[in-house]
């Protein structure tokens, strides 16, 4: 067979993709992917190696991380029984699309939001429906009641907060959007711990809405891919039958047992990036900037026509930050996650010597 | 909504799947799921744990992990273009069926084979065309051939070491398949380094050849869950497109770099595996049992019709073993992987005093 052909066979709808792709850099200080700035203590991290030493890396993990899922009901009130795992909510969201799509399924998409979606959408052949955020980037509910209520029996994808935006959805008009909504909802809530409504106790009313989140924010452990999902237990098992046997490694599986341990810890940090967040916010708003938006997560989103200029400064001064310009609606828009405090100084310099200049 | 509304709302090809479900039980001598009895030795191990306390688990992975494909790139002779690495082969074989499958797509699957390829088939909606096994568990390579010549375009999967027989596929049966086949094949070579042509060599000349591997079996990491794809490198770029961002965590990436410096060593454990194997293979003979099948895999299969009550002998005497009787073709089958010599003398004792009762 020639090469031609074998690449003919590759599934138009994934030929059709563009890559996701982030180009490597090399940088003192990272505020490009939404990272907690603030790493585990030491004594929390011996304990795990330690148990990395003496836990045989030939056997396979557990078959259902049951500790896992136990310390996960306690933190988030749902049952063990409502909870699945997997390897970063990434996985949690394909696996969530392979159950709930069938073909050409219509799937509702908020934008600009998390590009995954997109990709999975296009990927598995759904039709996606697109519903922009409004001009000041907080949710169009009244447009999203209207697709819900246009597309009967549609998936609807929403994040709150949102990324890359910040925006939230109140209890009120998550409900407003379950009361018309007859598909499922699958509500990302990733950077839940840094503010918002959290959706959890609507799990109880809503056997179709489905809730999403992570280690890789708040619980500071973006390297160890480890997502879960939240719903009723019933729905749960069903969605449990087309997940990956065995999708978590014996590592993170262990440490995001012990650092369900140390909540406080974690609470206490989240609160000093809030602080931090809040006080980039009111720097960013002394700046000449053509908008800065309101944020519940921990990261802002910024709009420059200097952006492509200032991104290049930033880099200089060894700060790297994320262009999301290329993004529907944001154009010249620039996303920059909360660092430590030390971190957070260097860039209000870096920006304050950039801005100087006019 | 009502809960059942809501279940109703799940894709019925997955309502329609069976759970693939593992019973734990506690057991001394693991003979059930093919991994290799070695653990990594203690110098190894620290080396990783020391690692771990350093880098930091607020930060993703690698976008791409480079060191480990260029370590795998040596490993296997494939360039590292034509290499994706994922969380576990299963990983890499949702991500295949994701590239090459749309919509009702026809799937050619031998029985009995690994079980999470009709799983995931199912669950994605594809077609399958089931080639049974020859009575002797030996692939029905006309069978096969004719089934991929009136199937134009269809996906194969095979795997060779067959899991759960043992069973392989020469090149020149390789071949023969290749030389009608006009879709994709899918070459499952998980337990590759046990025995059995390594088809890497036939890449260069098939395009529409991809192999998947791991290092859950022969390198002794099931712990990890780390698999990967070889192919040609235009076609993984494509491929690339459909696989989840950051899908391997910092841990495993790491250990498997570490592991890929020891090929010595776990080859040299791989030969006494493989003695180990053929020991038990002759000493299977000996018993009054109504079959047992020649395997080149760090397992073996056999059959008798106390399988009910030679499985929980076993147990009672603290091993564990596979029951496979459920699987097409394979009633009165148990599936009984190599252990350390020790481990095998201690089978060897149970099964001895299981069938000196006769």
């Amino acid at each position: 067979m020639e090469l031609n052909e074998a690449l003919s066979l590759v599934s138009e709808r994934v030929r059709g993709l563009s890559r996701y792709h982030l180009e490597p850099r090399s940088t003192t200080i990272k505020l490009n992917q939404n990272e907690n700035p603030n790493d585990w203590p030491l004594s929390i991290k011996e304990e795990i190696a330690q148990f990395c030493t003496a836990r045989p890396w030939n056997q396979y993990p557990n078959f259902v991380p049951e500790t896992l899922k136990g310390k996960l009901a306690d933190y988030t009130g749902v049952p063990a029984s409502g909870i699945l795992v997997g390897n970063g909510s990434n996985e949690m969201l394909l696996t969530l699309l392979l159950a709930f799509m069938a073909g050409h399924s219509r799937v509702i998409i908020c934008q600009p939001t998390f590009t995954v979606y997109r990709l999975l959408v296009n990927g598995l052949g759904g039709a996606e429906t697109i519903v922009r955020l409004n001009a000041d980037m907080s949710y169009n509910v009244e447009a999203l009641c209207g697709s819900a209520a246009a597309n009967p029996r549609s998936l609807l994808i929403l994040c709150s907060p949102n990324n890359p935006t910040g925006s939230v959805l109140t209890e009120e008009q998550i409900r407003a959007v379950l009361a018309v909504q007859t598909g499922f909802l699958i509500l990302d809530q990733a950077y839940v711990e840094f503010g918002g409504f959290n959706a959890v106790p609507l799990l109880r009313e809503y056997p179709n809405l489905i809730i999403t989140r992570t280690f890789s924010k708040a619980m500071a452990g973006a390297g160890l891919r480890l997502g879960y999902m939240l719903g009723r237990p019933e729905i749960i098992d069903e969605i449990n039958k087309i997940k990956l046997p065995y999708n978590i490694n014996f590592f993170s599986e262990r440490v995001a047992e012990t650092l369900l341990g140390h909540i406080d810890y974690m609470q206490t940090r989240v609160e000093q990036i809030n602080g931090e967040r809040d006080g980039l916010y009111a720097f960013f708003k002394t700046l000449p900037l053509d908008n800065v938006y309101p944020s519940c997560a921990n990261f802002l989103l910024i709009r420059t026509k200097k952006k492509r200029e200032l991104f290049e400064h930033l880099a200089k001064n060894g700060i790297l930050v994320r262009d999301v310009s290329g993004y529907p609606m944001l154009e010249n828009c620039l996303r920059i996650n909360a660092g430590t405090p030390e971190e957070n100084r260097a860039l209000q310099a870096a920006m304050r010597s950039f801005f100087g200049g006019e």
